[in-house]
């Protein structure tokens, strides 16, 4: 190709970015190696010490870079609400809709009797002694309006009865088959808002 | 946003590359994050490495990792025939058709009087050493069709009227405002072949 293996290497590996594929990871290489010094180095640097500093919470699952994630550790947020998520984009998403106080169980994925995903794969027993440890009064169930996420939702619910907790789900806006992730936020909040008992 | 400091810097750098918009740096970042081991920890190893050791070939322009890039250094493209490109990305559009076999000369850009860009900040003068130097047959101009690039070519044309060396230009195949990083192999190929006199 005329330039240096190494260079085709980094075009290889940004290839498997989601959203880039071999064009456009050569692009974008090639913009790098034009900026080697206002972009490229602090882009590596920046990505290196994520590599090495990242870490889930241990509480909920969220990313971080530290045990306990800024969620968990800001009191504020112990609302007795907590909301259950599949992911940490679907947190994310939720946080940046503003719209709720509380703190988040990301579970990391939803059951699927297709992929031999049971309960013990996921946060769910986590999440059952969360409700015990930490008195919760509510929790919210924000899964993906997909076959597996009801199905994980059912469980939960299922799993949760009898221990106090009112559990209820996201209900109104969030189209079927849609995830979280590609909502706007308008939608996502008005669909917290009108939450209804599961 | 409920992520660290850290993760945010990563995301908005990552945002700042062709083809990633603030979502889908967010989604890249979210995909790295999963991938740490298999993925992140290497991605930004092969950054900072390219980042420390890409260079600009000292004769024609190119990016590698050498003074002297791979396709200079190599002997069995002294055909006597130079290329001469805008940028980087045009040397490997034009190295992906396997239709040239000789060398190159990457001009960094396009005369510009609105941009104040004139021949001594691009690889001009370099060319026309090269030329002499080389004991260059024939110079291909494969600029892209638009009024910098042309205005480029003519400028060169100009320049090395009674050098000796035979000037020609892309032809056909490269439709009017294209530009070369964009077009598929085959009409780059077609555009090569059929190259007439400038
Ligand atoms: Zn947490
Ligand atoms: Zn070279």
């Amino acid at each position: 190709m005329g330039h240096a293996r190494d260079i085709e290497d980094l075009i290889d590996l940004m290839a498997r970015l989601p959203g880039l594929g071999p064009r456009s990871a050569r692009r974008a290489v090639l913009m790098l190696l034009k900026k080697r010094g206002p972009l490229m180095a602090p882009l590596a640097q920046a990505m290196a010490h994520v590599a090495l500093t990242a870490k889930d919470c241990t509480r909920c699952g969220n990313i971080g870079t530290t045990d306990i994630c800024p969620i968990c550790a800001d009191d504020r947020r112990a609302t007795g609400e907590i909301c259950v998520v599949e992911d940490v984009a679907d947190l994310w998403a939720m946080e940046r809709t503003g719209a709720f106080k509380g703190r988040y169980h990301v579970l990391g994925g939803t059951l699927s009797a297709l992929d031999a995903v049971g309960p013990e794969d996921l946060r769910i027993p986590r999440l059952v002694a969360r409700v015990a440890e930490e008195g919760l009064r509510e929790v919210i169930l924000a899964l993906n309006l997909t076959v597996d996420g009801q199905t994980t939702a059912h469980y939960i619910a299922d799993v949760l009865e009898g221990s106090g907790v009112q559990v209820t789900s996201l209900a109104q806006g969030v189209p079927v088959g849609g995830e979280l992730d590609y909502l706007d936020d308008g939608t996502i909040g008005a669909a917290l808002r009108a939450r209804k008992r599961f």
